[in-house]
């Protein structure tokens, strides 16, 4: 078989040992061809491919970001795009084609699936909000780096006596926010799961500071916001892109801190570092077994699916099912968060 | 309440997380007093209590190790050290007990939870070969470290043209090895899954280094062994404690691959170093969780049971139907580390 | 002798490892008694004492901060507070002071010195700018921090094609800068010490996107600024306590290249994360090099001088020697970070 | 110029670097042609080269390793393999050569220039015994990996009231030991500058586990003795290449202590892992440095020197002056090691 390959959407690590995994298993089980394209759908429609032998993979497990390229763009029928990816993958004679990409390349992939392409998708997302899956690709090692940071900043607030806001990525759900500050020992964790309300936010610190600590770490996801009728009115801004403005949510938290209790308050935005970088070696293994599942789903004849882990259980499940869906933290992780505050 | 609280055998990272989880939990939800015992059931048989308050979790979550200690002991009826237990337990007043262990600590959980003690139990064990649950406490450390390990190997056996042979632990499964395996690119992964055949080993390097490379990883489980009747006879070699001695399967498999090939084969035992030091998220999370779980379950009046994760989930299973299982690596698992070669 | 302590200014890694170094060798070696001061110079003035035993220092060498906690405060004779320093040494009975602290810290330290109290100072500060000595407590495990921070980056600067202009600490110096752009290898490095001009910056990175790469990473120190009468001009924006703005620098940089490339450019400033957490082993051993030489010195009758790395030597320099000097970047290392681009 | 590149000897985390360097500032600096040899000395003797562009260097600074690859081989005159280099270079029309190595190749570096060939070297070794400079290509990375290891040691030592072994490398000169050592807080180094007494370390830790701990951690360095005369005889092991045979002397010392106290002793041997992987920020900047000097010497017309570290300055030392001579570990760095046990 003549298998195209793809990565869309945002870069994380854990993308080439499924890139890597496509290939070994496509040549080396099967006999395959595995033709990239660079640069995820914007390649496809371009036509720019690279055809992926084994001398392309070495040394790339431990390697973070995508050796395919990436890019934000997902076809639509609307401007031709959508046409231009099916012209592209018949002059290719691409017979099945692999999708790794996030909530957008996944729509795209269904859609593309119904005009008659056989295809099989992996999920990565840092963000971990795809529904039907434990876990995304890059989400653990996202979790690893927000930890690192909250540990260093740790030791900041605890020698300066000062509360500590920590802005992590996250926008529909809080699972980085939400592990990252379990993990770090935060004291306070925002997610977009649960609107806060800053007034007791700040009676929580008040009491803290005044029973047994001087010092706090407050860790908030980009989307996180207030309740609606709460004493702070927030509202999500949004860049040209429609993406989250960084540091937005987290320097109006850290000034209303500031200016309510009177603590010395800092904000840290951790930013493009959760997304880069040598992948733990959970992504590395989830990213090598779901390209495994993949080119076996594809060689089976499966299509309009996703690969997804389900506890120890790498499965597929339909992609129509979960299109439109957002996986948030569940209420006892939220409970977790905050008992041990 | 007044609950008891001990971990025994091997330390692993993660523990305190769990210690502190149960502390601030027992404490700060329920107004329970946690009593912990030093030095696993030793401590319980002698009496060696040590009430936990907040200050003593104070920065412990990112440390390695058990503010408890632990040892490698556990009660018998035979020796009278059972009843000891009964004795000390009445004595203290203690209510209801956390068992934070492995194989041998939740056999005994189990045993004294049929003497009439409410028990709930917590697994941990690097091997990550407890039933019932898809992790526990210290496994994922160890698989990062051993990871971490072979990431730098890698390099000398690819600058030196070397077959480097890394010897992990895992006696009765195959985790460690399997799992690391698969993240740092071994090319040869032996578990106690599956006796290997040295022939077959020899065979597949022989034509790797022929075909298209100059270097090769292999990872070698303790407790892995020679196919009965395969041109290599190995009996696993145990010292006086009944454990398997370090480096002893390790080294014949790197002599053999020497004798046999005439590559340059040097054996790395990782030893200690994977049980050690700060944990990582995904162990100060779990840890953290089947801490406020076994909180909660003790508090409901559950008895002899086992805090477990299955998919995204904590749940509790009955210790009784784990006792003397072993979970060892799945098929599906192991044929991902074999095709990824 | 009775020896007090102190920490002053910001905190950073490998200030518990010099704390531990002067109490093990104080306590152990000769027999003193280690009283230390709470919040720096502040808690001399307000009297906030903490006497150093062995059990204070048991784990801490790993750990970043200060166990005494610190804040940016030195005193001064016109308020009064350089009085108040010198009554609560004398009500203390303290012989001898040991004050660890960067700039503001070993000024004021001098000054106490001139009024006739036996002083040593042991020099930290993460911008590495104090004279005398080729590394100050904290800097390593800054330019650590920095690094494992552009690793990550570049990885999502190749994936997506981008500009990724990361911003580190360094007010009067770069040192961070040009360290972590070197061993990160960074495309262009904007220091203090060499003002730049935003038009080569451009015309270099038109050149490079032109000629054999889509990304480049250019680090930039919070100190950096603009070369007079060149295209772009910058005023070092300061905060409230005098401190430069995090950021300020950073955006307008990342402004100007998308603005006159057209590239797509991100920022990531660094923030808090530079100072905290483990310390690298680099800084646990100078801090414990440091703390020993600073006890020996002391109880020699040494006073008014500062402890002082200078190749492999561990030397003592006078204090009023290094008063007002800022130990910039040489002219080669810069070379260095320019050739390598 | 044509100038020729080696890597001689074990490899190393921070050649790549160099190598790396070389090659910018070679190609982009002075327009030179940079020529590689596969597998050190060997690769001169056998005409094995590899031209090197900027596409080799791509993504090398952060791999451990060397991309020309090594071998523990050296020219001599007396198997005609010193001819067969001079033949070599000169049918390459090599007009100078770069060397990169520990002791074995700087010797033989100066045989070589000593025939009329223009040669600069630069020293390389995880020992960190090379004369003439502070700091040698893999050192700093191979400490850091042997304090990761006994900061992990460190709990399991703690958690089971243990007495923990860890051999670490260094034959004739206890750097990594000494330095590891006190960045991990052991209790007792054994390094070969100073031969031990078995007697004085068992009276050590009886003393040490009776007055205020239960646990202690030893280093040792695998070319540690015992005091000729002394309670313990030892010599030290070799193998079949002359290297120290891995795990003797830690065996020994082990053994011994665990028979004299009684205590439950334990021994990790390093091994490999201390010389592979991502090399320190300080071994990057360190290899960038000297590749730099190297190509600035090599182009004055320089010959017959090393590229050196002293203090913060990169200079050049003649080779016939280091040449067998041995740095070893400084009292005082000594005396740190002891007097903070």
């Amino acid at each position: 078989m003549r298998i195209g390959l793809l990565t869309g959407g945002g870069d994380c690590p854990g993308l080439n040992a499924a890139i890597r995994a496509i290939v070994k298993q496509g040549l080396g089980e099967y006999g395959h061809q595995i033709i990239g394209f660079r640069n995820g759908w914007k390649g496809v429609v371009d036509g720019d491919i690279q055809p992926l032998e084994r001398q392309h993979i070495r040394n790339v497990l431990s390697m973070g970001g995508t050796l395919l390229s990436t890019a934000r763009f997902h076809p639509r029928e609307e401007d031709g795009s959508m046409d231009a990816v099916l012209q592209t993958l018949e002059a290719e004679k691409i017979e099945a084609l692999i999708c790794i990409g996030g909530d957008g390349t996944l729509h795209a992939a269904s859609k593309v699936a119904d005009a008659g392409v056989k295809i099989v998708a992996i999920p990565k997302t840092i963000d971990n909000d795809v529904a039907g899956t434990d876990l995304s690709i890059g989400f653990h090692t996202a979790v690893n780096i927000a930890t690192e940071a909250i540990d260093r900043i740790h030791t900041t607030a605890e020698s300066h006596n000062r509360v500590m806001v920590v802005e992590v990525m996250g926008r529909h759900a809080g699972w980085i926010a939400v592990n990252s500050g379990i993990a770090g020992g935060a004291e306070i964790v925002l997610a977009p799961e649960e609107p806060f309300d800053m007034d007791r936010v700040v009676k929580f610190l008040q009491h803290r500071h005044k029973a047994h600590a001087n010092f706090s770490i407050v860790v908030v996801a980009e989307g996180a916001h207030a309740r609606q009728g709460s004493s702070m009115e927030y509202e999500v801004q949004l860049g040209k892109y429609g993406e989250i403005v960084a540091g937005a949510i987290g320097e109006r938290v850290a000034a209303e801190i500031q200016a309510r209790t009177g603590f010395d308050t800092r904000l840290t935005v951790l930013g493009h570092v959760q997304r880069g970088g040598t992948p733990t070696p959970t992504d590395r293994i989830l990213g090598s077994r779901f390209g495994v599942a993949a080119v076996d789903a594809i060689t089976a004849g499966e299509t309009n699916v996703m690969t997804a882990l389900q506890g120890e259980d790498i499965v597929l499940v339909p992609l129509p099912e979960i299109a439109g869906r957002v996986k948030q933290v569940p209420d006892d992780l939220l409970r977790v968060a905050r008992v041990l505050a």
